[in-house]
């Protein structure tokens, strides 16, 4: 059995020597340019980690694990357009490297080669397509809910981690079934390595909106409180929006509503909230909830234990974010 | 068997009660939208005559038929964002009733709900999966090259018609194929009825840029010279410019480099030139040399004579813009 960071080279090495056309250059550029810019490779990671964790061959899932990839890759692209990102990995966008039109058709071309590759599965063709379209188009319900909800106010914790869901972690949980279905695994494992996946993903991405504020940017190496300036509807503000009253509400909708601001001043005017409605607190609560419930769907799963080990050292590491 | 009228209605009623969810809004509507506004249908017709052609029971072809429909609409949907085109069929286009980055979002979940009825084909499954693929990518690299070569003057013909080809011509090819491949039809046939719709898409296309400029407002309801009015580089201007010499090359330079102008003076100016050229002749001799190869191919295929006579009947009908 391989570990992830065998699994990481593999999938590298096979993104870099993918059968890619040359021409159009204009089409063909910025797929290679996104696909090889890097990224953790979580996805295909956990497809063929979970094939060999059903005792199936890896080499049988390559294929879906790199349709995948390319999938989710995809998404980015069309989703820097949508939000009018400009830098994305620390490399400019396709749409501002070359022009939104170029981004918008290598994206539709890239979706078309993550079916290429998907369709490719040796084992359990059928199933894998239709796992990874009912995927494919929950991701992009969860996108577009995303993008409503920017112009809402009243997002309720039941609404946001529906989309959360939808946008990120039925991805995740589509990685380890496709995995499953390779290693032609039962319908019980398939159904339960799928509900693993699932609650792995909403906790991961939950983890996301905490260490925005809360976080350690020599850790995450993200900057502290970007959600907080955008104003961004993450479980945190949703939850104190929820929770604050009388002039702690009045304060954060004021905060929320200035135009004009210094953003070290308001990352820490919202912290301060977020502490006194104990906020974090609350959300890790719901994280850990969220790991349990992950590992109930993992414990119940029919595979040797020996079988388990790769794959539970990686989530863990997913976990304290040490990949 | 079935005439295309009949397939016509069976075709517009599978898509007036798609199985579309409902929920967020904004993704779905604009897909019932694009999808019920209108459109002659030709390519799910001709996947269903040409599985009655070898046989085959259409029912089968229908989801195959359907999801190369609605494959074609995702591609106008894109295609008129790239082109900041305001209307398709009389009515506004996605990015203007709505916005860009929904019409962006729909294009792309319309991209898999195509993949769904596609995989969803009963028989073939595989071939038929391989084949839409190739062919969407396809219809990427033309569209690509359709952008590429606005930027560029000096296009040849064969440049011209490999642009076609990908952009427009495989897609009838494939919606031929895939109807045959429903059917079981052999090898050979297959490569037949793919050669037939090949260039039976290509004389459409070169028809296209013909009619553009001979046409009659009547019969095509379309404007006479929007493509002289835009400098579309169409088989007609491609020829005129590699044809055209001395002053007549001068005066074709001239017009073609003009920002302000009348339009109808324009158009008379650049069709008095193709006049001279006999650029008319010229297309219209390649166009029935196209026909004749498709016909051809179509003459080699191994079907009773009297499977053929509905889908010959509405290529005639397609053939003079009868439909």
């Amino acid at each position: 059995m391989h570990s992830h960071l065998e699994f990481f080279k593999i999938v590298n090495g096979e993104l870099e020597n993918l059968k890619i056309n040359k021409s159009p250059e204009n089409l063909y550029e910025p797929i290679k340019y996104v696909i090889k810019s890097g990224g953790k490779r979580i996805r295909p990671i956990l497809t063929l980690m979970s094939c060999e964790l059903f005792g199936g061959d890896y080499k049988n899932a390559l294929n879906a694990a790199l349709g995948i990839e390319i999938f989710h890759n995809f998404t980015l692209l069309h989703d820097d357009m949508m939000d009018s990102s400009e830098t994305r990995r620390g490399f400019p966008t396709v749409h501002i490297k070359w022009d939104p039109n170029i981004a918008l058709l290598s994206g539709d071309a890239m979706s078309v080669i993550s079916y290429k590759y998907i369709a490719s599965s040796p084992v359990n063709t059928n199933k894998i397509i239709k796992t990874f379209s009912d995927t494919a188009l929950s991701i992009c319900e969860g996108q577009q809910y995303d993008m409503d909800f920017e112009k809402v106010n009243n997002i309720d914790e039941k609404q946001y981690l529906n989309m959360i869901n939808l946008k990120t972690a039925v991805l995740i949980a589509c990685s380890l079934k496709v995995g499953a279905l390779t290693a032609e695994a039962d319908k019980k494992d398939c159904e339960n390595i799928y509900k693993f996946g699932q609650n792995l993903g909403l906790a991961f991405q939950l983890q996301d909106d905490l260490l925005d504020v809360y976080g350690d940017i020599k850790k995450t190496g993200k900057n502290i409180g970007d959600d907080i300036i955008s104003n961004k509807k993450t479980f945190l503000l949703i939850n104190a929006l929820k929770e604050a009253e009388g002039t702690q509400r009045k304060e954060l909708n004021r905060l929320l509503s200035l135009e004009k601001f210094d953003n070290t001043e308001k990352i820490k005017a919202v912290k301060a909230i977020f502490d006194e409605i104990n906020v974090k607190e609350y959300t890790q609560k719901h994280i850990n909830g969220l790991f349990n419930d992950a590992y109930d769907s993992f414990q119940k799963l029919s595979v040797p234990d020996n079988n388990k080990t790769k794959i539970l050292a990686f989530v863990e590491i997913l976990k304290n974010r040490l990949f």
